[in-house]
């Protein structure tokens, strides 16, 4: 085996290219069809504000060897107001299937406020991803007026442990303060990055994935984003655009079980309160539903949402005047999860691509040409 | 108006009727593909025990005048041991979103336990049948050994004020008694009975539907069965077997905002504890996600499931003896109960016909022919 | 068994008596201990805007015929807003053990929004009370601009089965609009009135039980007022104000079992948002702790808080100005929330007098001399 | 400031002294009154199977350099069925207040189900605990049946940045198996150990504390277990047995705000499901309640509660048979829970000696002889 630090380090830098997301086709460039208007960059980054760090680690192959390798897997950041912002967020979460963890959401749910990034890695690098989070944030600026810095990060996971040595715990601080450090507006990596690096999702290759909505002005001009970690599902079960997509191509498939997970995370500019965030959380649901998912017994499907409105509401001192959206204007914001939960799931594995990895597994991609041709099979491609 | 006493009356007998089923066809009958095997009547009574009475209500017709009708109305019971069963069941529920009620769910979420029938009813009649069916229990047999009869009924509502003089409050204690004491196995009524004879479903005429699968014998060999009342949806958004059918038959809508509300009721007889009745809850959603809802700010999506399994073993005195299913056995189950509720909704509009109601507003159904057409165009059709 | 109208009748009037107050001591009275500073009343009514109404239905004696009596119950309405606003608040609630009912919660839980009174009477009366909301809410006014009324009504209870003639359903309409008609701002009726007419508490006579806080301006000025209906606990288990009153006073206990229940409704005027009233409902817990309830299998406590904060802020046009309390600052708004509860489940046993009921049962008053030398014994009777 | 290894060093080692619970006195031993019958221990050993493991980290003194100490933290392990087993338990668990972190729990509320020990520490060293206890399961055995070790470990925190450097992150792996590797059944060490080490409760100093209840054999004859980790409360508020033990002992206090934390650990042998764990859990919150609480904005309590019956039951294999206590006949269990709660609490305290940790900052030890004194004058001492 090859000493895989030189893959890793280059790999690091690549994380930050913003050039990325002009080189691949995503789904509606193959012609998928999907309902509601995107944003310009079709990516949670359309919510103003939002930035997304990945720190990507592959390196070494063949046989597992505990601790050496094969390593496929690393760290995503989702910052709501940017990296360099201390002011936090109103958020809420939904477990639709709890075989995961997702660190920070008993304070999330009590409080209704997400204060710092959503991060996620692998199954067993939540520890480390978390603890490396508060270090940051502790080297980054001294504690706010109450005397507190973030001591309670989100951490989200999805397991990696069919391509990547997930029990080497290869992980590190360093890792976690690169995904942090290089988080960025504009385009979002997808596919075989970050955390989604050794994902599996419906047995093709899965990973990261984004899209997103914005609501006409007469509907308040809102712009709803959403990115999946993607690791779930079986190939019988996945429809794309409604249309059995995974039966018709049942080729390589890796999984007896639905033993995959995903992780969900909504962002809005619409001033929404703790109590309505939780309800668009829940809506990330019916998304993963419409791609066919149940939702298996080993799933972690677990879905946060935040909105970057009301900045400098969540304040200590006084009482703070912010903005509502009354519940009976959140139909549109409600469709628009739905419909860009299931847009950011095809387009991580659109994105992603064929891998091998640990023991020499090979997860396929999502063939492009195949997909379009049960597209049209179903009269559903958009040509 | 006449007075709508008489074919109240009328149809009050017909709810019993079990030739019914053979005579009308279902989604399946049409060509709609669906995944799974169902049971012999393809109905949540394949699960053995369940018992389902229906009384409907219909009288009167044209401008609605409040306490005269026009009626459009009734009620559902659901009794998982049948109607002469006091031995209670374990159960969950799950509220998708809750603008609905279901009463007595704060005690099935504390005990896990279900003690006599799940009604369902219109939003203004959830009071008058739950204390009535205090009433009939406590005429049916003395207190159980502790001393308690049901004093915490099951009671979720849709609303029908579109089609019904829902303010007239037009079902009574005995409309409630003949919906417990005809319940019956055998063929369920769909469509326009019961609780759901004034329901609207993505704009096409709703009602009561229903659905059931059955594993094999190898993973179980246990039954799901499915009863919903259906009154969820904008036409735009729905979608059967994945085809985008509202799209493709805009015909005579007549809602402006998701309004609409879908309450159902899982049933099994896998032996699985209250923990794991939630979880079954919660994969209804998902069925409801692949028929295209987005769970509007308006409606009450709330679901119950329950186990017929482990009788006699909710008793009060000693120790009980009891079985489980593990969670790793689960995933058949769970996609048992995804089928099983994304064929039950199509059931209920398919069952359902062309109403007339308050200010003679009129539903149509959905046209059978149109949507076999709309499934040969997107490829689905089964024929 | 003499005709029980009159007395019913009789009674029915003098829930509205507003001289009450100052005829009856109340636990403070006796010598009582307890923390934090009390508003003008010591009561909910402290909160601007909340307005109590009960219905006290007291007829007959001896034997229990079912249907006839001894009838020992009635309705306790609270408005937060007083009975002719039609402005939601926000609210949340919390289920310590939910052996009870509280109808409307499922969407209280989903939209933070409390719209119409919270109801409060016996077990079998929580349905005509439910429904009879809504018809009084029809009458009152037009729908509100999205075309609602009040369809989800908060109706919660506890049982008197032992004193009264419960299942013969003597609630009746007519009794729900007299409360809701009748309710006021001002001194708050206590113990034998509205649903706490035929409760039992610690095994003393209990009912209705009120208190309230107020905070110093430095910490907001806010008020926090608490209302129970109690029914809850062994004897052997109270304590008041720390002192093992149960057990210094075991005569003529009426239970074998833990078989009563509580229902606690916070209000305050803090600017609270849903989030934080759950946290508030949640106190409440507490506060019972402190009398030493261990929540028993059979209890139903169940409690609510609301903020009649931010008036028109719950409207469903445009985004909403609203104001909120930093989490931070919650603290002595929650131990205001603590104190209150303590001090309200003594006013309600210390108010309410000795009753006989259903079959001669005779349930004592707790025993204002004996609690002054008790509360000496251990030092803390204040004098 | 000296190498503070070598004291590490040294306590390292003592936490697995079994004479050492003879030494101290307990709060029975001075007097303090409880109710209801300890077990021979009076620990949450009791519970036949239970295991605790401490790693006590002491070192350094003066002025706080983060990274350098002072240290005053540790781990504290608590094994269902010992640490040999790896069988898992049903659990459940509530969040009385959630400004804290007990991580594993969406798993375990999703199944019900605890596998693996239930770890405590200080907030910061969350991470690299679970980290840790992933790798010491991945060393001690191979995978189960379906292909899993433990992923998702439960662990719990309350900070200690008053007496520790928590900033400096000394908790490390081999610390956490420490804990793991010296767990063993036997009397519980109290206090200033484990993950207590540096806890401060009620302004006194706090840390680990435990207790016990023995029912009647009539009652089922089964064990409740208590332990606790200590670090809530304001001194002002604290009650010992009802009395105002706090505000009569106002000395040397050291908050001005209610942010402390408390985990609490509840064990039993009674053959319980999942949704009955959850109502254990939430009577925790009760009996801290009694010793005065009021759960602060800035509190971690989160309490978590499972039960060592029905071994082998939870296997993936096959329908399990399994046992279950009605839910009629939980009321001893329930209170057991509360008094062991309500004693736990106060042994911590007892136990706790006078610490003097970073920048000299100072806790003093509940004095004993004051306390015996305090319940002397309110006529509650025991002699």
């Amino acid at each position: 085996m090859k000493p895989f630090g030189i893959l890793a380090v280059l790999l690091f830098g690549l994380a930050a290219a913003t050039t990325w997301a002009a080189q691949k086709p995503r789904a509606r460039d193959l012609g998928v069809p999907f309902d509601g208007t995107p944003g310009p960059l079709n990516a949670i980054t359309d919510v103003k504000g939002v930035e997304v760090g990945h720190t990507t680690l592959i390196s070494g192959s063949g046989k597992l060897v505990v601790g050496k390798g094969p390593v496929r897997t690393g760290v995503t950041a989702v910052f709501p107001r940017g990296r360099d912002s201390l002011d936090p967020v109103f958020g809420g979460w939904f477990s639709l299937n709890g075989n995961g963890e997702m660190t920070g959401t008993t304070w999330l749910e009590e409080s209704g406020v997400l204060d710092g990034p959503v991060m996620i890695t692998n199954t067993h690098s939540v520890g480390v991803v978390r603890d490396a989070v508060i270090a940051w944030r502790i080297r980054k600026a001294p504690p706010d007026d109450e005397g507190y810095s973030w001591s309670l990060p989100i951490v989200a996971e999805t397991a990696d442990d069919g391509l990547n040595d997930m029990n080497g715990f290869h992980v590190k601080p360093e890792h976690v303060y690169h995904a942090l450090d290089s988080a960025h507006g504009g385009a979002v990596e997808e596919g075989n990055v970050g955390g989604g690096t050794g994902m599996v999702c419906n047995e093709f290759k899965g990973g990261i994935g984004t899209s997103s909505r914005v609501l006409p002005e007469k509907l308040g001009g809102y712009t709803v984003g959403v990115l999946v970690q993607c690791n779930y599902g079986r190939r019988s079960q996945l429809r794309i655009a409604g249309v059995p997509v995974g039966r018709e191509i049942p080729d390589k498939t890796v999984r007896d079980e639905d033993i995959g997970s995903i992780i969900i995370v909504v962002a809005t500019d619409a001033p929404l309160i703790p109590t309505q965030l939780k309800r668009l959380a829940r809506r990330a649901a019916l998304g993963l539903g419409r791609d066919g998912s149940f939702a298996g017994d080993g799933s972690g499907d677990i879905f946060i949402a935040f909105s970057t409105a009301n900045p400098g509401a969540i304040a200590s001192k006084g009482v703070r005047d912010m903005k509502m959206l009354p519940n009976q204007q959140l139909n549109p914001v409600f469709l628009a999860t739905v419909q860009a939960t299931e847009e950011a799931i095809v387009n991580a594995m659109v994105a992603a691509e064929t891998m091998k990895g640990a023991n020499d597994l090979e997860v396929i991609a999502l063939p492009h040409d195949r997909l379009r041709e049960v597209l049209k099979k179903y009269n559903r491609l958009v040509e």
